[in-house]
């Protein structure tokens, strides 16, 4: 870069100026929310730099930033690079903001060469990927998908207020807000930067990852029901308590999991015993179980899996159970061809190039619906993320500026032959 | 009974016919808390019974109604006969007052024979077991035993009523309640019959139990500690989940509780994860142990028992536990002069003496400071107490009085002799 500083390192240095006020709501944490004043500010600072890197700026009428970069021809199609802005509260700096700052970053090199792409490239800051505010997520990346619900708008934080007059206020055009929809005739494929929020790359020594797929996920919820009774007067052996069967059914999704393939995971997070006194046998134990797998094939194979061994521990102990579906996502797979182009540009880079399914949610699996994507994950400490712990360190983020540069100018000398059907912009 | 009712029928009838206000606080259930106007309006009809039933009643500085009915010599020592006249919020109709009944009717069938016997007869209806009003429960009881801690006064209710205020308003005298101690010369021995609430009896076809000793008991928090983490970005063999540890630690809970002796119980009554969120891989799980045996020894070998599974378990996962004892309870036999008495009472009514110890507590724990003790139990519908539903049989409340009966001529037959030295009554 012109002042001397590696590509990248300068991405992860604009994530530190933006993590206090006025880019926080809150002194001394970062806590940036969907259509604050912390995100006008930060909108305002990146419209600044993307104009540095030869960018032009503009928000759309949902409140995403968008910056272009135009290519050999004006009004090319675009390759959208970009990730989101907000963070969930008392968050880190690089969830979201580093895929922003390196695609300024990269752009930024670009311009300083002089290159020009057969193709645009826009850099785009999601403005809700985390949903901190208001009661749905990657509200933005929706509108920018054209697959936003209607009623996404009216939905209201604690306070009362909605999106549509949050939006409003923030300079958005709640009104208009089907304008912000891209045509898939004006998008070329969407590549996104994003740290790991997992252990995996750091347990292998490993700075970059390439994305195979975000997750299939489904929510359940389980409630064992035996018979309360008093911790004194019930003999063991006439107790119908759910606690050990629900202990029974904790380990078998374990040892399911565990022997399972296709990065299948899955956690029980919650657990109440009802109603819950200390010389009380519980009446019922509820837990939640969430699992996940590359594959929704595999994931739905472990709920039924793991459904069939609860019923048959309750039966077993005399109880009865429920297994409830609470929320179903299917997995977005990312492009096979552009996969293929960041292992390449890894490889350039001497870095092996470590394939791994994404088991958390990203504005990522929204674009599936309008174009081919790609996700590049960069390793972070100890796997920590939504938690002012997060870390990044600047040589992973030069490794990440250099390989996304690289997939740039191969996708400029490879012209995509997207390998899957793209999905109707309005589904 | 001169009215042709038999004996210990009338006892549940009276349990009925005050289990609505004014005798409870609230209307369509029972609660009658210590102190209250509902506790004194079913002190007031215990005295008119007391008095048809050949007694002198009285109330002593701590509120226990005490019905006397002297023996041959004026002034003997006293065989008291009682439970706890309170209840819990929205409680059942026996558990407690049912004792205090038999023991009136027991009385009223010797005065109507004008029998009398070598020893005194006092009935008492201690005012608070449950400790449903105030942080404390048993103190009527203690205050009797001699036992009663100087700082129970100050204790407040929820609406900042401390004791002594409380129990000043109720015509009881806080400044003097150190003369509601009884010496133990004063008295011969403590009976008292209660509902199980427990299931043993109802399962073995039994309408009658005596109670071998008031368990010993141990209340331990155990909290495993391991990593927090996002439940879809973390392999299973990268976890640190405390969850499956707290599983395995629940099922050896019941393992060496049902291999146990001694009426061994062990509960895990409470349980939850931290932070406790659907997507979130626990930091730590907490639960609570109860852990109750006939003997302190064979109770300690549990808890030892289990401690050293728990910090196993947790090792073999490499995560950290601490199991925190947080109350110690030791047993409270009963003495086994008087079981025998009550064993050949019920022999001559044809019934087995089915010896079970009593896993809750009653203020027969708390005379036992005082006096040799023995406790009657009386089979109820499911073991269900605490419980508007709590149900006893008319059959088995006669059966009781009549083994309350014949316990009381075998005991002026057989001049006790306590098996076991008396402790002080000012400990």
């Amino acid at each position: 870069m012109a002042d001397g500083v590696d590509i990248g390192v300068r991405a992860k240095a604009r994530c530190d100026a933006l993590g206090s006020p006025p880019y926080s709501e809150i002194d001394g944490q970062l806590t940036r929310r969907f259509l604050t004043a912390a995100h006008g500010a930060a909108l305002d600072a990146l419209a600044g730099w993307m104009a540095e890197a030869g960018m032009s700026a503009r928000r759309d009428a949902a409140a995403n930033l968008i910056g272009r970069y135009e290519g050999e021809t004006h009004g090319a199609k675009a390759l959208i690079i970009g990730s989101h802005i907000d963070s969930v509260r008392n968050g880190g700096r690089y969830d979201g903001p580093l895929g922003i700052m390196l695609g300024i970053d990269v752009v930024e090199a670009l311009h300083r060469a002089g290159r020009r792409l057969p193709f645009a490239i826009e850099v785009v800051a999601f403005g809700d990927e985390e949903g901190s505010r208001f009661p749905a997520s990657m509200s933005c990346s929706r509108a920018i998908a054209g697959t936003l619900d209607a009623t996404a708008l009216e939905m209201k934080d604690a306070e009362g207020v909605s999106v549509a007059e949050a939006l409003a206020a923030f300079g958005g055009d709640p009104a208009n807000i089907a304008s912000a929809a891209r045509r898939p005739e004006e998008v070329l494929a969407f590549l996104e930067a994003h740290i790991e929020q997992g252990p995996v790359l750091e347990a292998e020594g490993l700075a970059l990852g390439v994305v195979t797929a975000i997750a299939a996920q489904k929510r359940l919820m389980v409630r064992i029901t035996g018979m309360a009774g008093h911790a004194g007067t019930t003999p063991m052996a006439l107790r119908k308590d759910p606690g050990p069967a629900a202990a029974e059914a904790i380990l078998a999704l374990e040892r399911i999991c565990r022997a399972g393939t296709d990065g299948l995971v899955g956690t029980v997070g919650r657990m109440t015993a009802l109603p819950g006194a200390f010389n009380v046998i519980p009446g019922a134990i509820e837990f939640s179980m969430d699992i996940r797998a590359e594959t929704s094939a595999t994931r739905d194979a472990a709920v039924e899996a793991i459904t069939a061994e609860i019923h048959a521990i309750a039966a077993a102990r005399d109880l009865s159970a429920t297994v409830t579906l609470m929320q179903a996502l299917a997995e977005s797979p990312c492009d096979p061809s552009l996969m293929g182009l960041l292992d390449e540009s890894l490889a350039d880079l001497g870095l092996p190039a470590r394939r791994l399914p994404s088991g958390a949610g990203h504005d990522a699996m929204v674009m599936a619906a309008l174009c081919p994507t790609a996700m590049l994950f960069i390793r972070c400490e100890g796997g920590i993320s939504h938690n002012p712990a997060e870390a990044v360190t600047e040589a992973d983020c030069a490794l990440a500026a250099k390989a996304m540069l690289g997939f740039v100018e191969k996708l400029a000398a490879n012209p995509l032959r997207p390998s899957r059907p793209l999905r109707g912009a309005s589904g």
